[in-house]
């Protein structure tokens, strides 16, 4: 037996006891008379204390032996502290080693093993077992473990099913790219890697499944922006013979179950939020609403005064930052460049300080007069002590970039603090988006999802374009952590949209005649939602980064650079396969 | 609301109550005045009667129109049948609707949707959707749903943490063969699709993870025998700081809490045996022992009576049937033939009936008196009325072929029932097996299966074929259905074992360093097993096939008949990767 107790387990209750732990240590303090090992493994740290002059020889040199990593297994009495340590659970006790078994050597680790390391991120992600042995990255891995299981004891009790649906699927064209898997039984065809189980889970509904949920691989093979993965996880669900509202009323039970058992927060029923009035109000179809600071439009207020900005502008539209009219002139000036930058694009930025003596000063005085200023200041229903923003443009791309605008000054003004969790739905989304470049409506959503009953008349008209959907997404913090939509189930009614979206019948037959001859066969009304199982960690954990919820992730070329995959494969697989390397 | 119960769930205690619910139209009977409805979902079936001269004409003209398999939803009174049935759980009532809602129809189902279907294999395959509508395959699937959650449950209490390892790693050549995913990003280079975690749970142990699991899926691209899917399921799992004991001692555990809760039955702690006794006793390395009917050495009482058959074979060997003495020529004949297959491979069958009156008779009179094969009765401790059959050969083919016939008995005598379950260990198994073909060792379990430590000391010898492994199966009715060692924790024996299966040090190197790696940085003693989950639901529901119990299985030739998958890619999309068909 290599342990008797674990590193993190021993209390005063213990003491007189002869245990054996085993992990790896930590440190060694050796101060001649006296020579502490603190031993470390997932649950803790145990200190084992040795007088040198009173301890075995063999003991005492073992003990200098040691390097850091180093894994040993000790046994010995558990004797109290002389001087106890409130900042380890263990600090009460200490062990008096009988036996110190080196059970491995360590060479000098390129990095601490420490809460805060000097490790950069690339070391870590070649050394990731040696990370993974760092306190907060276990302890995220612990939080998606437990997340898991709670979903999973969630879902059981209300008769979801977790089904595995398959891996090795067909290519299908729309959406993203697909990983594809080359056959060598069947050589000249493929399969692909799933982006979701989408068509499978809408399948088992038509098998009658009812309640099905996965918490399940999926992949995308897009060229990654920062902070996303080749391969990712959903919790996966659906539901047959429901409405909009039963799902939402469902999944907002999952996640305040999430909540509470894994966070012990109690979170409000979710406020649900059309899409209209999250682009009205917040520029943002994921509104983070842990802050007000909605947009207020105000063409009506600042037109014909002969400022060519807002004269010419199809939308003049800002937001009131609370007590922020101290700004100094660099604070706004940096605002004026944030806005400016890139990746935002405005050409410039209003402000208007409402003092708190009751003054207001804006950057446009040469424009309009104190009393019209005061207009805006009504507009805003601002307060002495506010600063108003302004932007004026085009409206879509207005509405973005106060959207930006409004996020940066949550985070300056503290407003988005990661321990506090707003949470909402946001619904009605539209069914199809314009796509300029390729001249033809896109999916929203995807091609199944269906649109609201009393807009379905709207799909042959010009209207088409405002045709909503009963498609929803779960936002928490600004973040979008699950979406989902009431499915078509109707063959004629999937047909119109495939031809909607320009498939030839042709197309449809072959990359989803599967489904749609499956919705002959008496399929039942369905809807479901997938959640981003990585990134709802990652915002349970209060952190940004979804690599970090991961254990083994890909750097954003998609490689593994711990195992050094993707690699070349010898030319006998090649073969095998039936493929070729493409010469340059 | 599309329903306020499902169709499993009205009891008497609900009459009187105006519900609705909705399903599938199992069936109508008209009987002119009485008209019955079966309303079907995946929790059972309902009864809608209406008496057509009292209802109004509308409800009698809906349910006149529907057809098999047609989705409505119902609303009602519950009432009290009047002839009640105790074949379904919800026989005491049954609904008079006040509405019937067509929600889809549905053209005629290509085979009934029963417990006992007309469909065929291949039908049913293609039509997957419909086959798990039928209550037999949707209870395989609620069956691998329990499974699942219980084995969580257990392993989470005991502090195992489930962990995600990553889908697109990197191709090995030892072992089976990878599926590939060639790289987008990194032209020329692959992903390959993981035939176990192995090295990346080895890697959470260095990693301090201490106790891991995870239900995952694994992938083999190999020729398909019969009941092997390209992509399965395993329970993967992981523990450092073990011997093989714990590990024994706590997936023992886990089998006999699935036992439990799963299907109410005690199962009594499991039996060891070694592979060596497996080997002599059963000619079986996973032994099916619901029977004993152990193999008995005959050399020593069959030799030197001029039967070359027995004078010339290495080892002759019997089993003794209970009660078959009075098996009839026939069946005796039809035992040779069966051993005589080409799957099976032997020469020839000898037998000797023990008969109840006392008298010994067997098929080799010619050569032995009735007096000498009264020793071979004793030999076998055969009993009047028993039948002794034997065969003989060269040692490894004549066990297995004994094996057969022994496993061919019990299922003939009726010692091989489904609902019996024989749980044991199989355990120090052999480190290496010699390959004829390759002139060179395999290991047997992996490259990564620690010796057992007495054994070291061989691995450098003559006796390296001896050597024996800290490798165990567990085996339930003669099914494989886990299996694990412990592991090489020290860079140094893991080269010398890479050396013995003849990699190079760079091909060590260049497919392994990443774990010879991280062995330097004070790897901890560590152990896991995988099951076979396919394979233990398949036991668990009392099955022989796999493909029952997974939702969307692939024929024998790995291809999706449902949704025609592998299939041609575009050639855009073969560009994008660098690759091209070979052309024949």
């Amino acid at each position: 037996m290599l342990r008797t107790h674990t590193c993190g387990e021993l209390r005063i209750n213990n003491v007189t006891q002869t245990v054996t732990i085993s992990g790896w240590v930590q440190g060694v303090r050796d101060k001649g008379s006296l020579l502490w090992i603190d031993l470390r493994d997932r649950y803790g740290i145990t200190q084992i204390t040795i007088e040198t002059e009173n301890a075995v020889k063999d003991i005492v040199d073992t003990a200098r032996s040691l390097g850091r990593e180093f894994v040993i297994s000790v046994t010995g009495k558990v004797v109290e502290r002389y001087s106890k340590s409130d900042k380890l659970e263990t600090g009460e006790i200490e062990i008096t080693p009988d036996k110190i078994v080196v059970l491995n050597s360590s060479i000098t680790p390129p990095f601490t093993i420490e809460d805060s390391t000097d490790g950069g991120d690339d070391i870590r992600m070649k050394y990731r077992y040696l990370d993974l042995r760092r306190n907060p990255v276990r302890q995220n891995l612990e939080l998606r473990h437990r997340m898991a299981i709670e979903t999973r004891l969630f879902l059981d009790k209300l008769n979801f099913l977790e089904v595995e649906t398959p891996v090795l699927i067909k290519s299908t064209p729309e959406g993203a790219r697909d990983f594809v898997v080359p056959s060598r039984m069947n050589q000249g065809e493929f399969y692909a890697l799933p982006q979701s189980p989408q068509t499978f889970k809408q399948l088992l509904m038509v098998g009658g499944f009812d309640r099905y949920y996965q918490i399940v691989k999926c992949f995308r093979d897009e060229d990654l922006r920062a902070d996303r993965q080749p391969e990712f996880t959903q919790i996966d669900c659906e539901m047959a013979f429901v409405e909009q509202e039963d799902i939402l009323n469902t999944f907002e039970g999952l996640i305040r179950h999430l909540f509470k058992s894994v966070k012990g927060i109690d979170i409000p029923e979710l406020t649900r939020m059309t899409y209209a009035d999250a682009m009205k109000f917040y520029g943002n179809d994921k509104p983070d609403i842990r802050f007000e600071m909605k947009f207020v439009e105000l063409n009506g207020v600042v037109k014909g005064r002969n400022f060519k900005v807002f004269d010419d502008a199809r939308l003049v539209v800002g937001i009131c930052a609370k007590g922020a009219a101290e700004y100094s002139r660099k604070q706004l000036d940096e605002l004026t460049e944030f806005v400016k930058r890139p990746q935002i694009g405005a050409t410039g930025l209003v402000y208007a300080r409402y003092n708190t003596d009751g003054t207001i000063k804006s950057s446009v005085d040469k424009f309009y007069t104190e009393e019209e200023v005061k207009k805006w200041a009504v507009a805003f229903d601002a307060q002495p002590g506010d600063l108003m923003l302004i932007m004026a443009g085009e409206e879509n791309k207005t509405r973005k970039a106060l959207s930006e605008l409004r996020l940066e000054m949550g985070n300056r003004l503290g407003l988005r603090d990661k321990n506090t969790f707003a949470c909402h739905w946001v619904i009605d989304f539209p069914l199809l988006e314009w796509n300029e470049e390729a001249q033809r409506f896109f999916a929203m959503h995807h091609p199944f999802t269906s649109p609201k009953p009393e807009d379905i008349a709207l799909l042959n008209s010009d209207q088409v374009g405002k045709v909503r959907a009963n498609a929803y997404d779960m936002v928490i913090n600004g973040v979008e952590v699950g979406g989902g939509s009431i499915r078509i189930f109707n063959k004629q009614l999937q047909s119109q949209l495939f031809d909607l979206l320009g498939f030839t019948k042709e197309e449809a037959q072959a990359q989803f005649g599967f489904l749609m001859n499956a919705f002959e066969f008496g399929a039942p009304p369905h809807g479901g939602i997938a959640f981003g199982f990585d990134r709802l960690c990652s915002l349970f954990g209060g952190a940004e980064v979804i690599r970090d919820f991961i254990a083994f992730p890909k750097n954003n070329s998609g490689r593994d650079v711990m195992i050094d995959s993707p690699s070349p494969i010898a030319q006998a697989q090649l073969t095998e396969l039936g493929i070729d390397l493409k010469k340059n």
